[in-house]
């Protein structure tokens, strides 16, 4: 038998479905994500959470005239699926598929692309403004999650969007999470709101909706005939609720709190809510991992989970895997918390995605996670150091863009000793474009001031962590996502040597110096690095391989020294060849009257990387051992220059 | 006779005071200020508007025990005259005086600095956090005005410390200003809480308060006998005002609004509040510029005026001076937008310093004030893009760093047409460390896509900013603080190629490859190298000068024909040398096998540098003439190098 979900090629055909077709539908969508997703993983929970939703808002709203603007957009694979991309649902996330995000590239639907929290109320707001400007009528709807509120640029989007009174509905898709719980006191407010719903006073609110409709565009007769519904509908009516006083006393029409799993109630909600002029926010309430009960009753852990069996709901994992950088990270953060009280960790609603989780529950009262807001967890961090406390600010490389000016301007320019510690420094996969941590290089080493170093290994880790613990000034720490290579481990913390690279092939300096060329490797591509010299060495050409460790300071020292004497330099990093660690050697060479060495930097080109498997991407974009050797090959079949050593 | 202010070298003088004794000491300050100020301009309005703030602060609290953290910091001028900097206040932002800002390295009593606004609450957050970690009392004020509260970071802050309940004291310095008028949903909230001042409703409130204080700490007798107020000083009494419905919403106690120009009601708030547990809000309301009516009239005009008559509020002007950058590039931007309404301008609240302010009067639909929230700012452009307009983001050097995640993540990735007019790029001044612009070169041009350009002089510019606008994709421009250059100005606009230099002198490419050396100059700088090239000549020494344009794409072609030619460049930039411009040529050199090539790579330390007159700078950190000749003697007095031509 066909199902409903095959006949699905866009909203068009959604639009000609009764409500019970849709609630079969929904289900079909549920089984589809639920075993499509389960192959490679992927963003589970939060798009079984707004099923209903989606399928609601594509219903009323006439996309992609009307112009959705989802927030994030990791929940927007009942999206795809309903406009136009069901047919390649199975390549997401996969090289050459479809993306795990939205990207205007890939459908007309896709209005404005995102993955980092918070900016779809913004978005929508300008092109809710250029409409107006062009004398245009369409409807701007954004979706937001009640963990992007807590963003700042969220909070300064309403306030701009309170003010400027466009007509632009906003959606809250309240379902009291971020990854983690949610923290903060808009949060606390919403679910005050959440409460209301159940309370007395809240049932009279909904019966006074019945009378004070004529306040309110007349209920759409088209619409209602659709979905079939019944007059009894009119008790989801949605009226002005004194539940979301701030947003009205900020300049908005508030409506809500309505079951976000209630298609009839939804569709009813939307049609007469397009209606309504200026600014509106209609709260829907969620639940992440709806109509699957593993993943409701752990929303957090099937947020983003690896594969797994959908028929027993158990994530796969393969017993003798290394742990993770971010478990290393987590552990060692704890063990040297254990040895000094003034140790504390931040978080910005990544708790379990940093690993912070552990520090949470070893130290409660030194764990602060304060929402989605790096600008404010940066400054705060730089408030506790003035305390007299040792923070590590966990961030995610590619979110740390947040907190540039802050790391500026509250760490670096008062020399505060903060360690930022960023996780998915690199490419990080499947997540792509938006979330590849590739300039977290160049903006740190552009500060004056910053320590900036990068770990060959999870047990290299360890001992950067407790180096940059005791260091002074702001110190940034950068390290991979997903698993460590598997090097044996101590319980030991030792500190390294600021700005010291480390040799590790040949063993002497004195027969370094006498190497064709130097690979001179940082961080995770140390790896690469000497996969390639060993692989070199069987075609008789022989490298030193260098461990930089920190991208700045340079160990000036080391770097010279080779360099003068091989005439030659290979440097590899996981990160954009702009500005980048390549670029602070060269600038060394410069500073030194030492141009005429041999340079050849190997770093991410001068685009966004795609999504694909990290095998993949590493292998197209030269971060593999094969392309290291075709570097050697080439550098070294070029003429030997006259160096002034 | 010796007046009170020369009586202060800290607030225990000040502590001794009687209430009539403060008031002649505030009219002493405010003279203190309005005539130091004058000679060289500076922060006047802001101060004048906190003087009996800042004096009732530092009667009631502790410090330096008790921490201030004052936001942005450009109204601290008071608090600098109280807390034993009077004897060098006439030094104020002058190149080794007092800071114009606050500076940690400056005084025990500046806890935190700033300059950027909506940081205070964040950094006092986190001081409370430390403070009860290790079991201290003293009490944490973040002073914020509520222009500040328009930025996202104070609003996660607020977020934050709603939930986290530390003891914190946050005082809104309720003026109904940013720098210009504030605008936003919250501005017009507190507009409205400051309304019921006055109101009937608001008396009520008033006289409730004497009711409901056992609910509240008991006030401080001693206080009171000090500043000798009498029993009718309680109908100020602070209270849970319904007029901070929002804050109590979000977990703060509330209290006001209060007259912040009256001491006896402040010094009597004060002593009660710091006795109350948990967050707190306290809105005081002020005048910017109070108790100098030129400036109390016209606040936005002496926010931060140049040098001016006290004696009659004339601010000087020379008649014959050049136009500033800021003025040319407003001008162009009218007159574009004259001819193109698809153009838009957006600035973070600084419609008088961007210039804007014409397009404003000009094309008020087409002009938006999204407040002090450049990441908001960044992507509500990207909206405009979207929907069809040609948005140019007119925001400072210094403050773009707020919004880099934005330029990424939701502009470059998704190659929309935005255009990043960044004023005050390089070194600023008088303003110093936390203002000069000398990162944006960097940070732009290690994002894939963006066109990164910088004018010689201010005809340049307008052409510039007429090519921004008709390319694609993001284009970043950036141009200097000041007066500009004096040059002939067309009334023309022409469109610039992208990616391709201009070169100065020689006349001809072919005459450039026979010259010493060559003059790579980035922006700003270009004067100063044809100054320099003009005076070697008169050495004997020859070399070519080119106006570089283009940071991102370079003119591979020109740089590498005459680098390849004379085996010699020197490159000019005003920004930090890590990652600038300097540091893009050795790329290209590097990528192109050119390494051998001698560069000098001319720009900023690896330094926070400091504020001073702009001459001075320039000549310390090697940006003048003299020093462009000394680097390319040295340059010279190298032995040749083979080149593989």
């Amino acid at each position: 038998m066909t199902s409903i979900l095959e006949t699905i090629n866009g909203p068009e055909q959604l639009r000609a479905l009764s409500v019970p077709q849709m609630e079969l539908l929904a289900k079909e969508i549920r089984r589809e994500i639920i075993e499509k997703v389960s192959v490679r993983g992927g963003h589970l929970a939060p798009n079984l959470g707004v099923v209903e939703l989606t399928m609601a808002l594509h219903y009323v709203f006439d996309t992609p005239n009307d112009q959705l603007v989802w927030d994030i957009g990791h929940q927007a694979y009942v999206h795809k699926l309903l406009t136009g991309r069901r047919d390649r649902f199975h390549t997401i996330r996969q090289f050459g598929g479809l993306s795990g995000y939205l990207r205007r590239d890939e459908s007309d639907f896709d209005v404005f692309g995102a993955s980092h929290a918070s900016t779809s109320i913004s978005a929508a707001l300008g092109i809710a403004a250029a409409r107006d400007l062009q004398g245009g009528t369409h409807k701007v709807v954004a979706i937001i999650g009640d963990g992007s509120l807590t963003g700042g640029m969220a909070l300064e989007a309403i306030n701009n969007a309170g003010s400027l009174k466009k007509n632009l509905i906003i959606v809250l898709n309240d379902n009291d999470k971020s990854i983690s719980d949610n923290v903060g006191a808009i949060s606390q407010y919403l679910g005050n709101v959440r409460r209301m719903q159940t309370s007395p006073s809240y049932q009279r609110l909904r019966e006074m909706a019945k009378g004070s409709i004529e306040r309110l565009p007349v209920v759409g007769d088209k619409a209602r005939e659709a979905a079939g519904r019944a007059e009894t509908s009119f008790k989801h009516f949605m009226m002005h609720s004194k539940s979301g006083a701030i947003f009205e006393e900020l300049g908005f029409k508030f409506f809500g709190p309505f079951d976000g799993h209630d298609l009839e109630t939804m569709v009813d909600v939307f049609e007469n809510v397009k209606k309504v002029e200026g600014p509106i926010i209609v709260q829907m309430v969620t639940k992440k991992g709806k109509g699957w009960e593993v993943a409701e009753g752990d929303s957090t852990k099937w947020h983003g989970p690896g594969a797994y069996d959908y028929t027993t709901g158990i994530i796969k994992k393969n017993a003798g895997d290394p742990p993770s950088y971010t478990e290393v990270f987590a552990n060692a953060l704890v063990a040297i918390a254990e040895q000094d009280p003034k140790v504390v960790g931040i978080t910005a609603a990544m708790e379990e995605g940093t690993g912070l989780k552990k520090l949470h529950q070893r130290f409660p009262e030194r764990y602060f996670d304060v929402g989605i807001a790096e600008q404010h967890g940066v400054t705060f961090a730089g408030g506790l150091a003035v305390g007299g406390m040792i923070p590590v600010a966990a961030i995610y490389s590619t979110f740390m863009q947040r907190a540039i000016d802050q790391i500026i301007h509250d760490i670096a320019v008062q020399n505060l000793h903060v360690v930022f510690a960023m996780d998915r420094a690199g490419l990080v996969g499947e997540d792509g474009q938006t979330q590849h941590g590739v300039f977290d290089i160049a903006f740190s080493r552009m500060i004056p001031g910053m320590k900036v170093m990068a770990p060959k290994d999870e047990e290299e880790l360890r001992h950067m962590l407790y180096t940059a613990i005791y260091l002074d000034g702001p110190v940034a720490l950068r390290y991979p996502r997903g698993k460590a290579l598997g090097v044996p481990m101590t319980n030991e913390f030792h500190k390294l040597e600021v700005g010291k690279a480390e040799l590790l092939s040949p063993e002497t300096l004195e027969a370094a110096e006498h190497q064709q060329t130097v690979l001179l490797a940082y961080g995770a591509t140390v790896a690469q690095a000497e996969l390639a010299a060993k692989e070199l060495a069987d075609e008789g050409i022989h490298v030193a391989v260098v461990n930089a460790r920190w991208a700045k300071p340079l160990d000036e020292e080391m770097i010279l020294r080779l360099a003068k004497a091989t005439g030659r330099l290979v440097t590899i990093e996981d990160h954009v060849a702009s500005a980048g660690f390549g670029s602070a050697v060269l600038e060394l060479l410069e500073r030194e009257g030492l141009n005429e060495v041999d340079v050849r930097v190997i770093g991410l080109p001068d685009k966004f990387v795609e999504h694909g498997a990290l095998t993949i991407l590493k292998e197209l974009y030269g971060l593999s051992s094969a392309h290291i050797k075709d570097v050697v090959r080439e550098q070294l079949s070029t003429t030997n220059r006259t160096l002034a050593k």
